[in-house]
């Protein structure tokens, strides 16, 4: 463990995902662009039933470098070699002692340890998902929310959401800049009150009998919060509508 | 608006998903599972380049009723027709105005407006993605999180990771609940269609030069949101904004 946290695209380079006994090849190919797309790269493949062919290429698209750098292992003991932290994705839950967390709650401890060394994700075959023992080797079981009615979740979308959510957990911690320069209160005041008058003077607003337009209008420019350049917008909007009034004066 | 919030369910059953020009069968069937495995039952095709054909039903495996239940519609204001909110999935951003959000910021936003009516969530083709003129007219854009070096992110993932953070944000979370009735899509287009007749009317948008005013215009209604009375406040400020021209006329 060094002194100084490796940055974030190294954190998400630590996470390796592990596919044990996966019999579709398009599986292989979809969870390979899941996780490139989210940054991901290592790929582990605990006793395959499939091969790496025509068509799991085809659905990595862009990803088929993740699937030729695949590590092929021949139990899952070999695949987690050398990892700090293993989590499981299933759905089985209640029968077993683990700790489990959804991929939300587990995405900053699994970051966490990848600060400190590998971690793996562990996802069992199609069919069978995984045994009590391969279950016994990780960790954590991480529960995907799902519709109680279908919960048969294609694995390829699996890996997609935890990636996801690895990702998605290191770039919430990061403020995004203002792309757009605010107006200042002063100028929605001053735009606010010229509204007000022009809405007057092309008879729309009448002052002895207000009701609640300027108010609704106010609530309504609060919501969307001015920009400096829609305030010069909006004030050029009132003048000629003013023009129009004052014409017809 | 009834008294009484819709439950959970009612809340996710009243998001459609609108995929536009879909061209890959695989896709279609992709997608179908992700809403079914999360609980979204409503999918809405523009425009489809392929049909709901073999590949198609395989890949959705226990979710072919969403595909039997699809509707075809042959553009997309026919899809959003009846919604009040609409979000399109789009890995574009800095050059078009309007409000971007992650999906986990989206997410309670959308079950929010969920809880008045119809809210869709828009996906582009595979090759082209939403056209600038789709684009506009989606109130949101939603950019998923990806590696900035291969932000190919599948179709059916997209579809994914937002119909799971849609269900994620209901088990978490809790929704505010709307305080105004939202207008309904087509009541917006119709007010931005009278909008710029009018400030064509007043002389302030130059057919022949309408430079980015609409567009930002367009932006700055979107970030607001508009509400039902809303829509009629400022149908009244246009009407009256184009008796004065006709009066100075």
């Amino acid at each position: 463990m060094t002194d100084v946290p490796p940055p974030d695209n190294l954190m998400l380079a630590r996470i390796r995902i592990v596919l044990v006994e996966t019999s579709h090849p398009g599986n292989l190919g979809a969870a390979a662009r899941a996780m490139k797309v989210m940054g991901l790269s290592r790929l582990h493949l605990v006793a395959p039933r499939c091969a790496i062919d025509d068509e799991a290429r085809a659905r990595a698209s862009g990803a088929v470098d993740v699937l030729d750098g695949a590590v092929t292992c021949a139990d899952l003991d070999e695949a987690l070699a050398g990892t700090v932290l293993a989590a499981a994705c299933t759905s089985r839950r209640r029968d077993l002692p683990h700790p489990a967390y959804t991929p939300r709650q587990a995405a900053p401890g699994m970051l966490s340890a990848a600060r400190q060394g590998d971690v793996a994700l562990v996802y069992g075959s199609e069919t069978y998902g995984l045994s009590n023992d391969q279950l016994a080797r990780c960790r954590w079981l991480i529960n995907i929310p799902a519709n109680p009615g279908y919960m048969s979740l294609n694995l390829g979308a699996a890996v997609q959401v935890l990636a996801y959510e690895l990702r998605s957990c290191l770039e919430d911690a990061v403020i995004p800049l203002p792309e757009f320069e605010a107006a200042r209160h002063e100028e929605v005041e001053a735009l606010l009150a010229e509204l007000e008058r022009s809405l007057t003077d092309i008879g729309f607003l009448d002052p002895r009998h207000p009701k609640r337009l300027m108010p609704r209008l106010r609530r309504f420019f609060a919501r969307a919060g001015l920009e400096k350049e829609e305030v010069a917008i909006w004030r050029g909007v009132l003048t000629a509508m003013r023009q129009g009034r004052r014409e017809g004066g």
